[in-house]
């Protein structure tokens, strides 16, 4: 079996925007969904997981993106493992459409977790560090790694959501990707209609639940980008918890 | 060629509910993906009649459960044409699990618009009435068919939202599938952990766009039984517009 696993996928209509362009949230799905094939297919996929209570945690996930798939339009997702440690492991993903073209990249940081103490567990335990054999130290990823979203204190709260029975997965959480559709919907179609989004970076901090009210905080950071900090008030203490942090940058 | 379409898919973890269950709001999506293949393939679908301005409008879906797919699982939609007149058409679906057992069935009705006037238009003009070649008249679909959804006129307003950037198709128009979803939202994560549901059945009545205020009101109109219907207000006469009406079975 190849190192790098490639799985194809079609830009369904109702997954794509009033450009025709597909969502990145979709795009943003359908790498998961390789990671989880790909991961499957060698032994340490999310299924296997599961029957010995661990479960892989996206931490971290950037996409750049030169040229969405457009409606209806075929295309590939190579997925690969860069790195792995005890603790964490990357993974990449390159996108390109039917015609060859490269769209986009995606780079991706995962943790595993105890399902049941939900505290992070040692990946190499799992069939003796199987991992390992599959890291791929020769294929680039020629965008730049996610880094620590820097923000200011005192930023404006430009929108509050409750979380509904649609955003939870079967974790009982807010699933990673409807974080990033959420985050999107802060601009509006004519925003989109003048400029695209080229990266889009989020690290995932706090696990949010049903019912929970979500607070975005915005701060634009410099010309055309703008980091977004997610955060819920837990019930008993009125605290704030960051949930989520993402930087986004755009272009004309 | 069979008159009979029959497409494979999979559950995949995001589209799965708190319990494991797929989304309806996925099945719907894929039910729609499948009726796009069938009429692709047999010469009558979206991505051609684009090209000479012509559109199919989903005016009714109903669907009715026995048992929703669950993360991971493989499962076959099947669908056909059931009747064709001139301005609409009747479509079903079958939906078999990887056991070959039936999850369920859907029913829909289609107009065709020309995309310029968004008036309907005679769907035999296409390729000299070539859909009255595909009708399939003893493959029986046991769901009754959409109806008219009564509710009375004074019915309580129970939430209301904004159409947001993820709503909207390349028509410029909120998708059918984000409607099914944002109804489903008004039940609580403790509610379908007691209720399973089983018809969901929604006739589309008009149009609604990014930034409108969607206006839902819910009516019980029986044991287990739920109306709702989206309004719209329309900004220069304040007028509301109905957009949808929807009547939902739940069994325990």
């Amino acid at each position: 079996m190849q190192k790098i696993g490639k799985y194809e996928f079609i830009a369904e209509p109702f997954h794509c925007d009033f450009s025709g362009r597909m969502f990145l949230g979709h795009l943003g799905n359908q790498m998961l969904n390789a990671a989880d094939f790909h991961s499957t297919d060698r032994g340490f996929g999310m299924k296997y997981l599961m029957t010995i209570n661990r479960s892989w945690v996206l931490s971290r996930l950037a996409i750049e993106v030169n040229e969405m798939p457009t409606q209806y339009e075929h295309f590939t997702i190579e997925t690969w493992v860069e790195s792995a440690m005890r603790f964490f492991t990357s993974r990449n993903f390159c996108v390109t459409n039917g015609n060859g073209h490269i769209c986009g990249y995606g780079r991706s940081i995962w943790a595993m977790i105890d399902t049941e103490t939900r505290q992070p567990t040692d990946i190499y335990s799992i069939d003796n560090a199987a991992i390992k054999n599959w890291i791929v130290d020769d294929r680039p990823c020629p965008i730049e790694k996610g880094g620590r979203v820097r923000m200011s204190v005192n930023v404006e709260l430009v929108k509050t959501i409750q979380v509904t029975y649609n955003d939870i997965d079967i974790n009982g959480h807010v699933n990673s990707v409807k974080y990033i559709e959420h985050v999107l919907d802060l601009w509006d179609i004519a925003w989109y209609g003048k400029h695209r989004l080229k990266r889009f970076e989020i690290a995932y901090v706090a696990e949010s639940h049903y019912g929970d009210l979500l607070d975005f905080y915005l701060e634009q950071t410099a010309e055309s980008e703008y980091c977004v900090r997610l955060a819920k008030t837990e019930v008993p203490t009125g605290n704030q918890v960051e949930v989520c942090r993402c930087k986004l940058l755009f272009v004309q």
